[in-house]
């Protein structure tokens, strides 16, 4: 089987993150993954949502988006008729996977919400976020780091996550649009710096997989995040 | 580690479902597992979505629903504030899950949608659904072939759901509420009757899991979608 | 007149009332009156809507709703577009209904909320709903006066509630569904068991009624809710 | 007792209708019961909702809305905060009770679309709207006849409707809004000018009434409607 | 070009303000200008908005509406679809118009809601708006001023506003519905009583006007808000 | 008075427009006014809106959004809350002011559709949105054109937009963030290459402005306006 991009079965898109992209932001970023371009803020506020109040413990939360024209086809803007049911089942993966990572006992009261504003789409737009998310998310603690509200870093360590799918009988790495459409078999994979779980969502369309394929997407994954780890770290200047 | 229900860590619950529970729908359960029960519902409508007209293929929906006093602490009705995220999430599994099993060119241009309805909840209520749902499908799609409305059974295989997880380190079959609300890691399998896989979502709550873990935890549910096989086969007098 | 079910004109359906059907509930019944079963269940609530605070006085309310197949034709799930002006008016007819025969004051500063649920329905949701509604509550306020938080039963009275209707002419009593969307006259009487009467709902659909055939109706709704009262007491155990 | 306005106990208020109160709408009154200020107009639609198309067979269907400051305390917009239960329940009260003295058949494939909005409200606010909605739906099937679009009047009867009320224990017609928000119980009439009854709703706030008590509010309500359908007939000029 | 109505270029409609128009209101009139016919009423509440707690400073907002026949073709009712995007952009031309003349800080910690309700319409629904809500500001001003609420009137100066347009090339004061509808430009202003601009909004409607035609506008709007604040005058007997 | 960003009274922010910035829109830019960043896309629909059907006319239209934290403070996201007031009459100037440069008749039976987003915001964003949704649409157009879907370009001419204010006395050209929000008058004027006026919005806030403090503002908005035109001139190349 061959891609559309040219690119190996195990071949991730090229992939830059741009941080500090917002100027009023506490820490931010612009995320491409290919044509899969993501804009991430994260905002401090200083008190958490009231069933946290007292508790000592401070929370991370995201909200998703994408503009009317991202797609190749213009949806509908979300203001219009409400946030549908998979833009808040996204959100809840990014925060999810971000909290996994943090410390919250150590960040204290405060929260971070974590916005991803998708500005244009090419596949992998919710892991593209979590990529983005996090570097967002350790320069606004940084800052805060930074700035003596905090006294060490709340983090645990690094988040990093991934698409892949089975097309055609073929385990691929990091599907884009065309690629995702058709596959048999979607995933997605959120992965720690240390190799760590968080997250694992498998589904078929259609036809069930195999645990041998499973497997296949597992190996893929793994060697995914770790590349996308490695470019999180570059951005942050680590 | 002891479970407070006294079962073992690869038991499941007690498990019953009632066919033909309702008067009206074209096929319906009662699905028990423990102190879960939830009611579902199978009406045949004889067109499908203007997305799918003139396709010859058929669909399969599902809803969720849940009492408001199905729970331990009463919930707000969502006829009042509206479906949740969660909600939909929830109906999006529970449709790709049945649809899996189901030749929709063989269904033809009719559409079936599975109401899922939780009258008491103890865990495990998207596991439960599926589980019903592909019995009231079953029951719906019967109906139609012995009134001649199809000429074959539409179905590719059974389906069946379990959730598992880790509670203290242990990997647990079959969680019930008080185990699912302080897991470290909490997934659900979907497995088709010949052990194809639909659907792993495996999300780690705090501290990620290892591989290892994973492995066990899929290895419970291999076991314990089985013995649910057996339950539907039987109810259905297969 | 023959009634398709061979009942007399002022006989009703049999009916059974099941307490303590739901686990969590602090009180609760299913209520079946022929083919339409509710769910009624209590819930305590330590404290009273906004409005009422400090006025030393408790409140008891009600919600009601349906599940999407209860009926022959699936119905759309409220939980997606939202409570009909129909639901809302059965619900404060239930919750006008049950405060009628309680002593607010003597409650004190809780609310009882009353939910009732229809899981299959023949007609006479509403009724069935009161008078399952009055089990569930009667359940509840026990549970608080057993357990001393309560120092006497805050109840007047009992309260039940039955249809009648005049079909071609005829006046009939507890109306099941193919009859009740053919009368002439839809009329529901909620009457304690001292014989007051809480509410008289009478409507004609088109033509209009007499004087003499509404003294027709109220008086099977005597006999009607004098019965029902009876398989009340029963399902208490008084 | 005395009322606080010095009228007898079956005393209605001076009531007034002034006919075409509107430039654009085919038929339309201010109708004046006290303090109580209505504007009733009628639409004719040339077409009836989509349930009806092709039954040969027109409707008659109303709306309610009351200005925010038609109150003592002025009340939010429900163009802000969505109907209440309260006002579909009004609206659908109105539209049953013109219906019931309109001759569908005889009206043809067409929609009456009766608005009933309050500009001042003292009591009695859905009573009076049936009084005024019935001159403005006279005054548009009088238009539609004399231009032959219909080639005869297709009413069967009048509609008059009055509230009545037990307050102290006195039974009393026409209650302003001091008494109706101290009244124990509230009942509204609805009935024809041949005396025949399309609603009666009589409802205890707290203490249930007794046969008697109700044979008294009737009787009132027959006095009442009696006058008003004398104040219909001379504001059409009949 | 000859109007409709025979009004020369420069003349405006008849215009009457009947104050004290609303029995509960603490402001209130009926503005008529030519066939627009609008309800304002002022309620004065005891607080201000949250965000301006403690700021030592009132407020003055707006609402509007419209009946649903208040216009040719009847309108549905904004309680059933929610406000419009063009109701919410009159009902802040509104309030801003009116703050503009009112000295908040003399108000003191106080709101005064203005409600304008079109119960018929004409053209020019919001510039009538304007006018008959600072009558009604006005009087309820007035009112808590001879209550010695208030120790001084916090008024500046009155508050005046017509609409301007252009059909077929000529520049008018005033227009009607069917003069607005055709209009190549369509101007409101909002002018004091001692000539200052609250604010100014020219619209081309498809074809741009030229600066001369704006002056044009302008100069019929000082004649003609000079003449309402006459008529404004009267109708507070000042 | 001295600006903060140290420009003359008369001097615009350095400006930007950055073409085809999108890869699936018909027609985009990014346009930077400053530090405000708009995200313009124009998108060809092959039908117009169901009221405009069989006009042979087309239509342009637009929408506008607000990532969270474009701005200094976070805003909760419209998708979640519902469009405002204020979104909705700043899409429903833009959309009038494309409208007034394009020949509809020529354009046929298309609908396109301007989207503005902005991602990060420093005031003057609804006129940065006209500016850039001119260059999208000219962009949509000149490809309809090339490929011979439009045998001339449906363009009358070009339009640009501008605010200005009077901050302490002064009339500004282009107010950034800190200076629209202390502005006592507030205006935005939207004028064609040609100098025709579409539209003047001028508002005060507060304090009323003179005929000659409007002159002044203007004179200022025709200087910027000549300016910006030349700037999306060059951007188009031409």
């Amino acid at each position: 089987m061959i891609r559309t991009s040219g690119r190996q079965f195990n071949e991730m898109r090229p992939m830059e993150i741009i941080p500090n992209f917002n100027k009023h932001a506490e820490g931010s970023c612009l995320v491409k993954c290919g044509d899969t371009h993501v804009i991430c803020t994260a905002t401090v506020e200083d008190r958490v949502p009231t069933w946290m109040r007292n508790s000592g413990k401070g929370w991370v939360t995201a909200e998703y988006g994408m503009i009317p024209r991202a797609t190749g086809t213009r949806v509908d803007r979300e203001a219009k008729k409400g946030q549908s049911g998979r833009t808040e089942e996204i959100q809840r993966l990014i925060g999810r996977s971000l909290r996994a990572v943090v410390d919250l006992k150590a960040l204290g009261e405060m929260c971070i919400k974590i916005d991803c504003d998708v500005i244009q789409a090419d596949g992998g737009t919710r892991t593209a976020s979590i990529n983005g998310g996090y570097v967002a998310l350790y320069l606004a603690l940084k800052k805060l780091y930074d700035n003596k509200v905090l006294f060490k870093m709340p983090l645990l360590d690094s988040v990093s996550a991934i698409s892949c799918g089975i097309c055609e009988g073929t385990a691929l790495l990091d599907l884009e649009y065309v690629e995702d459409s058709s596959a048999e078999t979607d995933s997605n994979f959120v992965i720690t710096g240390n190799g760590g779980i968080v997250e694992i969502q498998s589904t078929a369309e259609g036809k069930p997989f195999t645990p041998a394929q499973f497997e296949e997407l597992y190996q893929l994954a793994v060697k995914g995040t770790a590349e996308i780890a490695e470019i999180q770290r570059k951005a942050l200047g680590l």
